[in-house]
């Protein structure tokens, strides 16, 4: 999906929402646990139920490959399943992936080839260029680049500061503007719970689409994260995992994450 | 396993050598492209050859990831096999895995948990704490940390200075240190291109041990990483890959592999 047509499904839905697959097999509904292909059949349920108040959905790959090569191929047919029933949302395969240059090529391959494979794939930067761009050679796939993330970890690198007052987030945003993708096939996470940052932020890569996780049960504001992050073009996917798709462990866990993600593009119907 | 076992297999061997199972498919040898299930039987054969000359394997998910959940299960196997069949080999999971914690939580137990599993895990640093503390909750299973990386893109970050002239690799060499497994659960990544750099590793962590990657199709040098990295306990293990299992394309790849394992081995001997 291209950059265009992301910001008119925005513009269209009136809501930047990302729903995130973290789908826990040991957290699903009682009256599915045990049950033949669970996981793939709650996923479903919840796409089916939350499709139309998100623009992208956001499974976590960490959740699937705990159930070893079973499990990923559970990740492959939700993302074929959204894909192809649901064309307009966009994908992003959490993977936090990046390896020297040869590698990362074999994660793009895994991650990108085939008919209904992910839009996009989160990437951790540490390792530089190389380990980046080989994400990059596939027409309309993205990379969302690790800035400055959700977590209590995330200050103790990621504010690091050179002579100038420069810090690393600062840094990765800028280099990596220098790698041919600019702000047409590269996002940047940038955690809910960052606050002010995202000023900084927002200095460095003004035109960027920012994915922002931390909104719910990590504590980061909606409002907060529109006030500072919004840009012309909305500029935001905000996802919220466990506080819409566990937010109800009933018969009824599609219909309450549908209000949840209905409560969420209310909220932000108001910016968009 | 623990370091004491790990020195004592190194001593008795004469070698600190890691191969490295990037077994691309496109890369098998022709005879058995096209085969059923080439990719395990070839590494069985790797592995078979050149056991006696290696203390450790690390194949790299990547390159199993890529043939989708089948390419999963290889790896597993792959693993089970050298653990079940060669218990004194320290298997690395070479995945550069990291991610917030709960998260990372779900990674390490796809890693970590079942019978015949990884030793050790490469983890990215930029996440922080809170990513990398999980994997250390399994009973001697190690973390391989990045800190410094064979590649071009490595310069790009991790050469970053603070105020004083600290670089980033130096500060996740030092803060990483007091996550709570000392030298005897964590280890380092240290590309064998870094050249003098080492000595800046060893001033910080003087004691742990080193995966150092980059040696033959990288272009570092032996002789140099041990002059500048060895330690008390060796200190050291150096990865080989390309340089090994694809150093021959005919029906005698395994010999040639053994062959190639036992030059380095050699090597090795004059330095513990």
């Amino acid at each position: 999906m291209n950059r265009q047509q992301l910001i008119a499904n925005i513009r269209s839905k009136r809501s930047f929402l990302c729903v995130g697959l973290d789908t826990d097999p040991l957290k699903l509904p009682k009256h599915l646990q045990g049950e033949d292909d669970a996981v793939f059949r709650f996923n479903c349920a919840i796409v089916d139920a939350t499709a139309p108040f998100c623009v992208a959905y956001k499974p976590n790959l960490a959740f699937y490959e705990a159930a070893g090569p079973a499990g990923v191929e559970v990740y492959e047919r939700t993302v074929a399943y959204i894909k192809s029933h649901y064309p307009d949302q966009f994908v992003i395969a959490d993977a936090k992936r990046g390896d020297i240059g040869n590698t990362s090529s074999l994660y793009a391959r895994a991650m990108f080839e085939g008919e209904h494979t992910a839009d996009a794939l989160t990437v951790a930067p540490y390792m530089g260029k190389d380990s980046v761009t080989p994400f990059l050679q596939y027409e309309d796939k993205w990379v969302v680049l690790l800035a400055l993330t959700s977590n209590p970890g995330s200050h103790d690198f990621q504010m690091l500061e050179d002579a100038k007052g420069k810090c690393l987030f600062e840094h990765v945003l800028e280099t990596s503007q220098q790698w041919g993708a600019g702000a047409d096939r590269m996002m940047y996470v940038v955690g809910a719970t960052q606050g002010k940052l995202f000023e900084r932020v927002r200095k460095v890569a003004p035109d960027h689409f920012l994915l922002v996780p931390g909104v719910g049960a990590q504590g980061g504001s909606l409002d907060d994260v529109c006030h500072y992050g919004l840009n012309a073009d909305c500029g935001l996917l905000v996802n919220s995992s466990r506080g819409i798709i566990f937010a109800d462990s009933s018969e009824h866990f599609a219909e309450v994450a549908a209000e949840k993600a209905q409560e969420l593009q209310q909220a932000m119907s108001r910016w968009v």
